[in-house]
């Protein structure tokens, strides 16, 4: 009955695909690169919202909503941002039955609307700084698509921020990318790795651009949060200027960050297995699933009696889900709650009934293995301590997963080697061309240039130029 | 230095956009009728959303997330669909640089495209009802907008169900208009009435529509939420089909419901007076602002000193901000924090810290008579308690406003003579031309046929005709 999910030694890409329809997170809707967010994934979607939104009101920001539709000349006002983003746009044309005078861009990012409308709000220092977000769909006209890792439509946060000194917007821009790590790592269960981008994959009109990224079950690498530090590149383009102290007018620096519903297929990738999804607690829609077994018809009264107990005893501390639907059997929901990704399933058959017992099965660690039985008293501490123990397992997991497949490979043969296998963790000239090439021999990119490293210098792998730093080099989403 | 708003007497219209703007609900966008939702009206509008979504929660709905684009032809599906959003589309006809194929429509509402996907995942009777809700941005090319009231692009959230039989879909249409008149009510302490929509103003597909109908201000209508019972139309029309417990194919029956950022209109119009915004405290962004007052240097650290005594006390019970800036005198505060709706100030100054008390000042009656002093002793209860009866006060003060200003007409005349000073409750033949010609001769539609009056039958206030039931007629936004 239950369809089972493609092995991911048989074909990773098919069964991320099968993980994300069969749990229920997405489904392809009727217009091309766009999906249907289902409502499992989009409760996972709220609770990653609402791990973020936690960190950006505790560092000072605040959100607001602009606009969808932006003038198509806006996006033209900043020459890097316009060639960055001309060619993915979606365009209204048609307004209330006419022909618009200007077309309008459904917002691809909203730097620019965004500046408009700071040019109008900022007059004095003591405006400053400017610390906004906002939650909101864009829209880029991608070729290639992917439920959650690249899709047309997307929601994603964008937050932008203006200040008076470069040094305040570089703190930002620093600040955010520590939000970012900090929420992956401890919500997430994800390792990522902080680091700058390449002046060839920073952001269209940024001065720098930071990211954090992770290894995913492949190990290929992918992008899992953006920080930009752009400079007085959109201030002087939307004229936002501020009165300082000295009563002189000045460009103020502004910063981006932005994460969104890819974050989603980064927690199917890192953590699922051929089982289907699993799911880090502290972002589980369902922590804790109870499946009641009985096979007589004596044995129901005492079992339900039992589970109604356990529902009491644990229904406020976790988010917990009772199946006591009679149409399925005990195993097709182990198999079902298991491919939906719950961390805890809580069996409750008649013999733990007499004992006095649950039996709990762990879904990160599958099979007998990951099953033992735990007395009634004192349930509430165990689960809840469980679910600590498996946020943690899952993360450990993880970092030693991406440990055991980065490399530090010592000629360019290796190299090539390297990011077929997993990351390579190389010095780097920084060169464009170098990178270009290192691209076209291997179809791997630097994906950062990390933050924490020791100093150089070193020999760069490609070119044996000298190279200050090192980068990390992988095949990315 | 603090600007006024414009005296409600003097001009409704431009008192309700200076209290908009000044209070830092939204600003005009540089994209004609859409607005930008500013920091301070972004957080009343997350406040609204907390409410429902709680409710929504509460009684079985998910929450997913659906396309923005919509091709065109899944607009043109349903005959009466079509009929009523053909004019107001923004439609995208360029994509990646190209002309699309098939035009995509910016979503109006998403019942066509909801509807496509229901057909996909309901199969059998197992898998109803579906109970989805989706938090959302719309577009509709409105010709003549006013922020928050009416706006090109709006944001809200539309709930979408599906059902085996019209009994439980109709249901399902009454407890969501019951959940919105309990929000508004309880929550937003706006009184409405709930009632059924006359065939002319109810929605393009609907075989019913209810709404929760408010008095502004100005004794004009406003309807703040609606509830749809769709029939089996929107099902035929995209063939939502299951296998019932007969095994035969049937029809589903849908309902959609709605909320949107009018709801914030509303708020501002029905509490606000002339020194700007009233906020009820359930939804206030800061609830409570303490404002300390020196004269001398040597009283600020003593008056400082019982502020952080004070923010100490309070800060976990309720949303507090204190103003602490030292370029902005009190006077030039309090008028500052009343503008922008706060409900409760606490002014502390060395007389004060003598006494041991601070003094409370409430938004719901301003000057003299709405502060009274309250010792520290005992603060937490007092203030939190002072939110309480300012919630009520300002629920009654509507109620008694709108029952002060609604009538019950014995003639045509007398009629006419009410809806221009408020509303006219009256007996209603429910024809539309009798309807249209009220309109034409007083600017009064019918609001709603509320669900909660007395057995007829009466005599039609327009055309003397027998009629089952009375109508709310006002003139409306």
């Amino acid at each position: 009955m239950a369809a089972k999910v493609t092995p991911r030694g048989e074909d990773y890409s098919r069964w991320y695909t099968d993980v994300v329809l069969m749990a229920d997170l997405a489904d392809y809707s009727p217009v091309k690169g766009c999906m249907v967010i289902k409502p499992h994934g989009y409760t996972l979607w709220e609770n990653i919202k609402a791990g973020l939104d936690r960190r950006f009101k505790e560092t000072g920001h605040v959100n607001a909503y602009f606009p969808l539709l932006i003038p198509l000349s806006f996006i033209q006002k900043e020459a890097q941002h316009v060639e960055g983003f001309s060619p993915e746009p979606a365009i209204v044309t048609v307004g209330g039955g006419k022909e618009l005078e200007e077309p309008l861009v459904v917002r691809p990012t909203s730097e620019t609307i965004v500046g408009h409308m700071y040019a109008k709000w900022i007059q004095s220092y003591r405006d400053l700084p400017v610390l906004i977000n906002q939650w909101a769909n864009v829209v880029r006209w991608e070729m290639r698509t992917r439920l959650f890792l690249r899709t047309t439509e997307f929601l994603w946060q964008e937050g932008h921020t203006a200040h008076a000194t470069s040094d305040e917007a570089q703190e930002e821009t620093m600040r955010m990318l520590d939000i970012y790590a900090d929420f992956a790592i401890k919500d997430a269960a994800i390792p990522v790795i902080r680091g700058r981008k390449s002046e060839r994959e920073k952001f269209a009109g940024a001065v720098a651009s930071y990211a954090i990224e992770a290894m995913m079950g492949d190990r290929r690498a992918l992008q899992a949060g953006t920080s930009h530090f752009l400079g007085q590149n959109f201030a002087k383009a939307f004229d936002i200027r501020f009165v300082d102290e000295h009563n002189e007018r000045q460009y103020c620096w502004t910063t981006s960050w932005g994460v969104s519903t890819r974050m989603v297929g980064a927690v199917v990738m890192v953590h699922g297995d051929d089982h289907g999804l699993v799911l880090p607690p502290k972002l589980a829609p369902v922590q804790v699933v109870v499946v009641p077994i009985w096979r007589a018809d004596d044995e129901q009264a005492q079992v339900l009696e039992a589970v109604a107990k356990v529902e009491k005893m644990l229904g406020d501390t976790v988010e917990l889900h009772v199946d006591r639907r009679e149409a399925y059997s005990p195993g097709w929901k182990f198999n079902e709650w298991e491919l939906h990704g719950v961390p805890l399933r809580v069996e409750i058959g008649p013999r733990d009934v007499r004992q006095e017992q649950v039996m709990l099965a762990r879904r990160d660690i599958p099979g007998r293995q990951g099953k033992t039985p735990a007395p009634m008293q004192g349930l509430v501490s165990t689960v809840q301590e469980l679910l600590v123990t498996i946020q943690a397992n899952l993360y450990q997991r993880a970092l030693d997963f991406r440990e055991a497949h980065t490399y530090d490979p010592s000629d360019y043969g290796e190299f090539a080697e390297a990011v077929s296998a997993g990351f390579a963790y190389s010095w780097w000239c920084e060169d464009a061309e170098c990178e270009a090439q290192i691209k076209a021999d291997t179809k791997a990119t630097v994906r950062c240039i990390p933050m924490d490293q020791e100093a150089g210098p070193g020999t760069c792998i490609h070119c044996g130029r000298e190279a200050q730093e090192r980068a990390v080099f992988a095949r990315a989403y």
